[in-house]
């Protein structure tokens, strides 16, 4: 038997929303689960690349033996109906940037977890989907969408179960992905964060979140102007992005620019714009960048609002 | 010439919302303002009740002279086009509970100044009355809905214009208000709030903020449900107000209860639930507060969906 699922990047944050907002964005991994013939061969686990995007070096972070997110992920699902996994051939086909905030991790842990319910027979609903997917990842933010599709806001609670509720993202707002040549571990990322924050800078998110999601629903751009700010987590991580400080500026008079932000953690930064009038703001990011030495992919994509798929089952 | 207009009592905060969420309530304060014919007579206020809910020494706190908050809006307004305020008389009908954090002082604010620009012709309009209002105040939150009515989101950005977005509030979400007959003023609920929060908790009230609106939106019960709680100023403010964590938890079980929250800084406690059976709510709420010798007046409303109206103009 052989099931392959295909699972959109995703990114995470998007100006106010952090730790709190991920939407599904159409680039895409492919996870292929094999069950194979032979007894006892164990789990095998491949990466490979077709996309220009990923470089030799991104690839290798992708770890292939036992311990990797994918085959505790797999581990996981089997355990959960009292087996182990084995006898499995799981290829990767890598076509999300690594460590660049696109929610490579998550698609890889996604794509592994649904080929392998559907292995098994459907044993995890979407609850416990969610739930297993965001303890690997540890947390929901790129998971939920990964699963889900589209723009949703995602909450692990004290009891472990996510939650999550999706919004409509206006078709018209179009998502320009900058991705550098740099990348950026989550774990550096987060350890800049301090554990405290100003009052004044915990109620200005709150608005600003607020404001996010009532401009969403009304397709208000003016509000989303006001909504896409944010002081709890960019101010922090603005050093280990080069040149995301200065492209902020540079977009803040562009007419249909709503925001330029984080995604996740970085080292992307998304562009949101309202307008398909989006060559302008290409030549800044990549003049920008250009002048600090920083070689950059760009693409203007729309939301994705389908979650992980299966695309073939051969039995 | 004469003016009266009636402004709406209001609530801030609602949960999630601390500095942000406003929405007007159906009690009111009438302000008249009117000219007198005695030149070099000054400005004189009068401040009355006909309400059980307002005790006398509530109605002590709004002051009278040239100082108080009213008189302030008023000059503003006449600054504003070059006049100084002068031969007025104005009658304040208080029937809104002063400080309990339904927002009494920004009602007499509101209604100074919208009477007063009847007065002039309309020199500000809404944009400027907002302003000004907030900048007497200190904040928009409860300023905003006391103008423009209903449910909104409200922040007063760094040039000083107050921006404010609204929400439709289900007509099937009520709102039981519960006021206890001591007060608590403003400046010593904010002054028992720390400078600096928990990361985390700043993370929390984003995401419950995103809920709120969402849920709102959605009229969702159950996300409502997530969404009403606060870990930026209610855990603070608990001491202040006797009786709330015990109101909390005897209606945390009820199917109907949506959330217990402050209403503003306290001292009164809004319950929102989804039904009109209400009745066991009133008992627990009383019975609570008696045990710790606290009357109260309870009352159950809708959203007033109209903010500040002239309900007189007499020539």
């Amino acid at each position: 038997m052989k099931v392959c699922v295909k699972v959109p990047a995703t990114t995470a944050n998007i100006g106010p929303g952090f730790d709190c907002l991920g939407m599904a964005l159409p680039l895409y991994n492919t996870i292929t689960i094999e069950e194979t013939v032979l007894p006892g061969t164990g789990v095998e686990i491949n990466v490979m690349s077709d996309s220009d995007s990923v470089d030799q070096l991104s690839l290798d972070q992708v770890p292939t033996d036992e311990n990797s997110i994918v085959y505790k992920a797999v581990e996981l699902l089997y355990n959960s109906i009292g087996q182990n996994p084995s006898e499995l051939k799981i290829n990767i086909q890598s076509n999300i940037p690594v460590a660049r905030g696109l929610g490579s991790s998550s698609a890889v842990i996604v794509g592994a977890l649904v080929a392998a319910n559907e292995l098994l027979g459907h044993p995890a609903d979407e609850v416990a989907l969610l739930t297993i997917a965001s303890e690997i990842e540890g947390h929901p933010d790129n998971i939920t969408p990964a699963i889900v599709g589209g723009l949703v806001i995602s909450s692990q609670e004290e009891d472990g179960s996510v939650v999550y509720s999706k919004l409509n993202w206006p078709e018209e707002w179009k998502i320009t992905v900058c991705v550098p040549d740099f990348e950026l571990s989550t774990g550096i990322a987060r350890s800049v964060l301090p554990e405290e924050v100003p009052m004044k800078d915990a109620i200005f998110n709150a608005k600003r979140m607020a404001m996010f999601v009532d401009a969403v629903n009304k397709k208000d751009s003016n509000l989303m102007k006001l909504a896409l700010q944010d002081k709890l987590h960019q101010p922090y991580r603005m050093k280990l992005v080069p040149g995301f400080d200065s492209i902020m500026e540079n977009l803040r008079h562009f007419d249909n620019v709503l925001g330029v932000v984080l995604s996740g953690a970085g080292s992307s930064i998304l562009v949101i714009s309202e307008k398909n009038n989006v060559d302008k703001i290409y030549d800044v990011v990549r003049e920008t960048w250009a002048n600090q030495n920083i070689k950059c992919t760009i693409k203007t994509l729309s939301v994705e609002n389908s979650g992980a798929q299966i695309i073939s089952n051969e039995n």
